[in-house]
């Protein structure tokens, strides 16, 4: 069989489980053994962090072992960690050198057997937990089940031993813990004359994030936690002690595991609702003709008011794109209300949609007439200065182009693959003089964007005649420039941009 | 004519146009002047500022003159003021100080004459503009008029001279200097035969905050302003730069007065919009035994979530209440927009029902039986170590606990006549003590609350058997003990309150 990276590489496999066990065996020093499920953007991070991790006399702490599915969709990342390469593509160093040195200590390995499991001091659940909605700005409609994740509690809880601390790292609908995994483990302990009260259950949501400090997010930031008794407390904090900068980041111990939930849904749901309010404003703006900058700006000068957001191209990401609907569904299904989290979920709806905004500003400047016309796209990634494609607003608004007969060309100085699309991208800005171009949207506020001067934007796109900056990435001279040489020059939240 | 102010105190007074007249004419030094029309709230900070303010040699640089209506519901502010008092009163001695000063220096004249604009170098409008929601909790449905400000702003522009400067300090609906007040004071200079363009008009919002800082809010804070030519923004800055402490709190030139205008409302709906947020998860929060304030605690700790807010009671004052739904007449009556600021709406609804849920939690605690009991409420203003009690939730929450039959008492340190409901109220708060109490509830967070023991508020509170925390009043340690003396103590975001 064959699993394919999204980055192109190829990894033939065969599955043979006696073989696995074998290799766990011989893998296994003597030290505390970790195993994290789930080897995506979270688990890849999180066997990094705790590779490095050593001892005061300078050994190292923890065997560390990765587990994920032998499928196709999956295996590559197994075998891109046993050749010493992070599973997931960053920008960060320090995780290319974590892994390198782990390979090198040979103190992390990967596999898909689920033996390691029962070698387990710590298990870390690292698995997606999917929620899914039925269509774009419509969040009220969502899927959502616990099929998948139950499966993989269900592997762990039949291989651990007593005496195991699983956490559970996976952001989950609040009350997971207690409802739904601590229940679980009890009847697959039960089934296997296990006792429940030596296993050690606790929650500590992970807050990783993509880019250059993709490893310092796990290491170098506040962490918080609960376990279902005050036993799974102490050791969860241990654990967390041992590979997180606790000193300088100091940990948070929450009542119980449902509060440890909530810190996480919470926080998503407060930058996706503040996020929602300033798109809400941004409409506004354009019809009373404000820049919306100069006004968030002055706002943002008072102390209770610095969080507000600027106005921006879109939502995209794991996370801020779907947690509050987590939250919304354990509010009516672990809490039974009748009511929704209104507003949260709202937020999501309208975040969903921001690109529609792009695209009506760039419809006005077309008089409505996109058939036919050269639009190019700059930026890809869901955030500036990370190739991260997952949820990208500009898949949103590349598609409403596609439909209405727009002749697409996207660039992303980061991504050269979009899986989502399944589009090879040149990453190379100069070839992009080759193609043309009427229109052309600056998405992405990459560092390689912000950086280009009106001269050399005009160069990259020639015969380019209109240009909206959907994510504030050209500074009010370059735009003015740019306006003097008789392109039209528009963008989100600018108002009337006095050019 | 006898006008009775809040506090009790009664001013009889005629309407004599032509003494008032020779008043002004007798009042008059050779300085510049300011008329400050309307004398409320923001109008008698403004004239104290301005009282202050001094040229680089020491002397008094305006004339303030401020003007109100001679009617029963207004006259009392004049007579105030002239007798070297403010007419709001505060905490802040500040402003009582400058009054008394104002008086000694012969600099601050108040009146109901028109014919004091005809003296003004600046005029600064202080009017009140108000929005009615025809009920609590459904702010899609709104009475706005203009009528009372156009006139007002009318009899401005009927009596000022070319030249003068008037400034719109009134929160208004974003497009209101530009699209009502210009047109206006066009036509009525047309009418005088007057030259438009020696009409400098500007719009500059307060951020006018009461307590202990009331004189300081206006005077060592941010500031924004713009005006509807660059002569009339020179003058507005000179003008502020003359009182506001510009040094430590830079002044910030927007480019319209529509930018100006909408900054006041957008700050006032991000607060609003965040308090509805969290409201929200509140109700989760309860549902789910969490308490929010741990969770809330450990999420500020992130620079990127600081302004989160705290659970809490409910939302009063003047702003926080309507500010998004003038913003929201604007989008649809200025500029022609079907839809609604969805979000910044919910918010005010949400916010206006907020004490609802501490209903809720009181009823469950009284089983649903509120008939006969005795509710003793602590608090009454808005917002605390405030005596303002302008659309104080705790309005709302009094009337839910009287329809039902509750026999009410309450307290306010601070607040001596309650003006909403027309009561009377000892402030000694060991008076309550000689009252019957079977539930009580903390809903403003005074610091005369927040310091009482247990042991305190169980003398304050003989025989009461049930306490609820509206507003994080109690430290747990209080709590918990007050809960040892089989006191039920619960709370808003409290949750489970490990007691």
């Amino acid at each position: 069989m064959i699993s394919k990276s999204p980055y192109g590489d190829t990894f033939k496999y065969e599955i043979d489980d006696t073989f696995e066990r074998e290799k766990i065996d011989a893998f296994l020093k003597k030290r505390k053994t970790v195993v994290v499920q789930g080897l995506g953007f979270v688990g890849s991070a999180m066997v990094a962090a705790l590779a490095l991790s050593r001892a005061q006399d300078g050994s190292l702490r923890y065997n560390v072992i990765g587990v994920d599915l032998p499928d196709e969709k999956n295996f590559w990342k197994i075998a891109r960690i046993n050749n010493g390469v992070p599973p997931v593509r960053s920008f960060d160093k320090k995780m290319d050198e974590a892994y390198a040195q782990a390979s090198q200590n040979k103190n992390v390995l990967a596999t898909y057997s689920p033996y390691a499991y029962s070698k387990a001091d710590v298990v870390v659940i690292d698995i997606h937990l999917d929620i899914k909605k039925k269509e774009l700005g419509a969040p009220y409609e969502y899927e959502f089940s616990y099929d998948g994740f139950k499966t993989a509690i269900e592997t762990v809880a039949q291989h651990i031993v007593e005496d195991t601390l699983v956490i559970i790292e996976t952001t989950v609908p609040p009350g997971t813990t207690e409802q739904v995994v601590y229940p679980l483990c009890k009847e697959v302990f039960s089934r296997r004359g296990l006792d429940i009260n030596k296993l050690y259950l606790a929650h500590s949501g992970e807050r990783v994030m993509p880019g250059t400090n993709y490893l310092d997010s796990i290491v170098n930031f506040y962490r918080v936690y609960s376990g279902i008794n005050s036993e799974s407390k102490i050791r969860a904090r241990e654990f967390f002690e041992s590979f997180v900068n606790t000193r300088d980041f100091p940990i948070t111990e929450m009542h119980s595991p449902t509060a440890s939930e909530m810190v996480k849904v919470l926080e998503n749901s407060y930058r996706a609702v503040n996020i929602a309010f300033i798109q809400e404003w941004t409409e506004f703006a354009e019809e009373a003709d404000v820049n919306l900058f100069e006004v968030v700006k002055t706002i943002r000068k008072r102390p209770t008011h610095q969080n507000i957001m600027w106005p921006g191209f879109g939502v995209g990401g794991y996370c801020l794109t779907k947690d509050a609907l987590l939250a919304d569904w354990a509010y009516r299904n672990l809490f039974n209300k009748e009511e929704n989290l209104g507003m949260s979920l709202a937020a999501i709806g309208i975040n969903d949609l921001m690109p529609e905004f792009t695209f009506e500003l760039l419809q006005r400047e077309l008089l409505d007439d996109l058939n036919g016309k050269y639009i190019t796209i700059l930026g890809v990634s869901y955030l500036n200065d990370v190739a991260d494609t997952r949820s990208s607003p500009t898949q949103v608004f590349y598609e409403m182009c596609e439909n209405r007969g727009g002749r697409l060309t996207v660039h992303d100085p980061l991504v050269s693959f979009w899986p989502e699309k399944q589009l090879e991208i040149d990453t190379d800005i100069k070839n992009l003089a080759d193609k043309k171009h009427d229109i052309a949207v600056f998405a992405v506020r990459h560092h390689e964007y912000v950086t280009l001067s009106a001269k050399e934007i005009r160069e990259i796109l020639p015969g380019v005649r209109i240009i909206i900056d959907a994510n504030n990435v050209l500074t009010d001279e370059t735009a003015r420039e740019l306006a003097q040489a008789e392109i039209i020059v528009t963008g989100v939240g600018k108002g009337h941009w006095n050019l």
